[in-house]
């Protein structure tokens, strides 16, 4: 099975091209342009570098949110686009739950932090078992399911699980000192390899949901944004002043 | 710290720019264009998509080998070439140490394996331990050097060692079999976000031997073949014969 990933959630924007257990190509770059910039100069370079042809791509997975509003209606823009033009499935994987498969197969639980602004961050905990029989990798499970939260609430939970963690993501360099001082439990940060969003980790992920059955189409598909945009909320304010 | 990482060691090609803990930009290709073909013009992409100035690099790291002789030589010339014109030393990254580095934090054994030819394989064995002290992140532990040896040595190691093991690179495709066949423990193999080359690990990795004060000047520096050239054991062997 071949995929085209898309991760375009955060600051990072990052496609990828995986066929089966090997990553064809892939280009992640972190950098202050604007994803509507970089996202399908980068596409197209990797379908020249691999002479890629489009056609076959049997799905495109998506970083489906949460995440930055914007960068998530242009990564899910793209990937229907696609989807429609190529009449292909789109997997809509869990943001914050590709950002943990970067810590693959670590024994922790693993904590991905993204700055969601207004003091909030989107998070989530998962830890990785090894699938019975000889051979058989490892799976993520959920601990926690990706949510919108105050830096406190989840730290509080992991003191309650009382885990070594691993934290990663954006939300890190924002929230280092707050997870210092709350944390109870034995910690650390992910190295720069592994600490932010990788369209392969999409892609890796993608494929396991879809052999679980999920996939939709093109014209279905709608990011999940977790919460209301700035624009939805101060319409419900106001609504509630009226 | 700014640190240009280069992996053109074996299959796959992938430049990297890493600046303290984080990615700014990671490019990789696995694909059947030659090395000199790609790894040029992908840096310069990386080099105009970040805006990036050369001069504001600090170190070239590079894998530096085992892998093939001709990738090797390509890597190595492209690093010494821009660690002469921008006047910064070369970081030497053993290339096996930094595929394993795509588990970061794994407690299993990590067991790399590329496919050497000559019914060998370059690989080794490595281990991840917690430092001590809270927030401080893990370090990878050698316990077998790379080298280049058969397969079946490398899973009879393992099998003295007791330990379950992870296996990663392009000689598994190669060996999966013989693996299976011969293995003790048990194992499994690294999915296809983790299990190739990827310059970011050469980068992190390459930023905590320069700590340690690992570091050549690009005159100094020359790829670790690890064994002799075809050319080289021709020679040899005619030598004998005469």
């Amino acid at each position: 099975m071949k995929i085209l990933a898309i991760d375009s959630s955060g600051l990072v924007a990052s496609v990828a091209v995986v066929e089966d257990d090997i990553t064809i190509a892939e280009y992640t770059v972190n950098y202050k342009k604007t994803h509507s910039q970089t996202l399908l100069p980068m596409l197209d370079e990797l379908k020249h570098m691999t002479a890629l042809d489009l056609h076959t791509i049997d799905a495109v997975a998506v970083a489906a949110g949460p995440g930055s509003f914007t960068g998530l209606r242009i990564g899910s823009a793209t990937a229907k686009g696609l989807g429609l033009a190529l009449d292909i499935p789109i997997i809509p994987v869990p943001t914050v739950d590709a950002l943990a498969y970067n810590l693959y197969g670590s024994d922790r639980l693993i904590c991905p932090v993204m700055d969601a602004r207004r003091d909030q961050v989107y998070t989530g905990l998962y830890v990785f078992r090894k699938a019975a029989g000889q051979g058989e990798g490892y799976s993520m499970c959920t601990v926690e399911k990706q949510c919108a939260v105050d830096i406190s609430q989840i730290v509080e939970r992991i003191n309650e699980l009382g885990q070594e963690t691993v934290f990663l993501g954006d939300g890190v360099s924002v929230y280092r000192e707050q997870i210092a001082d709350r944390i109870q439990v034995d910690y650390s940060f992910a190295p720069a390899c592994c600490n932010r969003q990788r369209a392969s980790c999409v892609a890796a992920l993608g494929m396991l949901l879809y052999s679980n059955g999920i996939a939709e189409t093109a014209a279905d598909h709608a990011p999940d944004y977790l919460r209301l945009s700035q624009a939805e909320r101060e319409r419900a304010e106001k609504g509630i002043r009226q």
